[in-house]
């Protein structure tokens, strides 16, 4: 990178990575010792939807990479039903970048991906961050049909990113104030921008949350074997992805620290993005074959 | 303190302090900007099992004092059966030093005295580190009888501190290791130590468990009025007070970040005293209303 690309997603320009055939949308920014940051985007996220406070302060030590996968944003393609699908276009764009190993900062849907990839590749990541997601066979995982969430989901005062203030966080005031600072966060970037996704990738990327939660033999087995350092981070009032599913990765994987937050939902990390990057900082500067930070 | 006293409990004189007729044994050391930090023990121990590897780094910011409850060590006095009547010793030991207020770092059965004594006194502490503990009505707290503690306690080769190798660490080569570390470290200290507890000791505190367990009305529905800053630390494979308890504590306190280490049982504290310590630093070095650090 040039240092004079501004470090932040605010501002980086969105590039496009042709493999296969296929053209990825991503943006690339920062700089530092560190090896480059992978940021796995959440259901229907686009690279609009990482958060700068987030993302920016994660770029002082490294690059960091955000990503939109096959037909998300301006990635083209077909969203795939499953998360092995997800995975394979994520390794693909690294290999076509040339990177033969990265740090990986997994949310959400974000976070399956980042496991069945290390699962299918273990070089492929060194260190995961996996935030407010599930192991396969998780419980509860993205059920918007619920009434807790759909009343919410449904609410027609809840435009555009306004809904994310109400699924993102918990009703108290103080996390009402962070969703606020979040929304606005994410309207400072004015041009350049993705599409918000559409019908076609929520419905593919939910069929992939009920294909995650199918398991066959003992449930959290494969975890076992995933001996990469990780960091799990969740809400204890996560109605998206319930903090359990997060207690069943820290108590499976066979290299985990986990950090909950209180008072905090889905959105922990952009309810508390001082916290979360100074201990994923901490987390990723170790060299350590330990997760113990 | 005299700038001449060695901040450790290695070297840290005990000292005793009359309180309603009744003695206390205590140590007390280090200095800098924080205010007091009390320790409360674990099931059995006296002053000489903290490791100065846990206590000595949190001197460097702040004085340490350990404590030995009514009956322990050189305590004099009864061993309360319950928790409340340990929580209102450790308050007359603190109005007896003219502290009003501390930090309070409790360990196991001292995490439970800690929660006891603020709800008795909100006052008597500012900020809570609670280390393999539960909450009342927590689950499968210390059931020393169980077959898979019974055959470790039993075993004639764990003599001393070494049935604490067993029970406190995991099984692993490295927790082990990180075992043969802790206890070397307790034994630095050569004079002036404390009389290793005995049955009564044990039967009276074991009765304080049990009595622990029962619960009236909403499952831990006194935590919800306790807002002070907490974190709570356990290890994931915690057989002695289930990690669960920590979950249950961290779901239902209002204000708790939760922090659980792998392959680490009772004893995390002491396999990961580096990350401990600094964690616990940065946590209680917070002057925030909130538990996020």
């Amino acid at each position: 990178m040039s240092s004079t690309t501004p470090a932040s997603n605010t501002t980086a320009p969105t590039q496009f990575l042709q493999v296969n055939g296929q053209s990825y949308a991503y943006r690339r920014f920062g700089n530092g010792l560190g090896i480059p940051l992978l940021c796995l985007q959440h259901f229907t996220g686009t690279l609009d939807n990482w958060d700068p406070a987030v993302t920016d302060p994660l770029a002082t030590g490294r690059e960091v990479i955000l990503f939109d996968n096959a037909g998300v944003g301006r990635s083209t393609g077909e969203v795939p039903v499953t998360i092995a699908g997800m995975a394979r276009h994520a390794i693909a764009f690294l290999d076509g970048l040339g990177l033969e190993t990265c740090d990986i900062v997994g949310y959400s849907l974000g976070g399956m991906v980042a496991l069945q990839m290390v699962q299918d590749r273990p070089s492929i990541s060194r260190r995961m961050v996996l935030v407010g997601t599930a192991p396969r066979g998780g419980e509860d995982i993205m059920h918007l049909e619920k009434p807790s969430l759909a009343t919410r989901i449904q609410d027609p005062a809840n435009r555009g990113y306004d809904v994310l203030k109400k699924i993102f966080f918990t009703p108290s005031p103080e996390s009402q104030a962070a969703a606020e600072a979040f929304i606005s966060r994410l309207s400072r970037r004015k041009d350049d921008l993705d599409p918000p996704s559409g019908p076609t990738v929520a419905n593919a990327q939910m069929g992939a949350f009920r294909e995650w939660e199918q398991f066959e033999g003992p449930r959290f087995n494969e975890l076992k074997a995933i001996r990469h350092p990780t960091l799990v981070v969740n809400g204890v009032g996560d109605e998206m992805i319930p903090v359990s599913n997060s207690y069943r990765l820290s108590e499976n994987l066979a290299n985990a620290v986990l950090l909950t937050y209180p008072d905090a939902g889905h959105g922990s990390l952009f309810q508390y993005p001082e916290s979360f990057t100074r201990h994923t900082a901490a987390f990723l500067a170790s060299k350590s074959e330990s997760a113990v930070f």
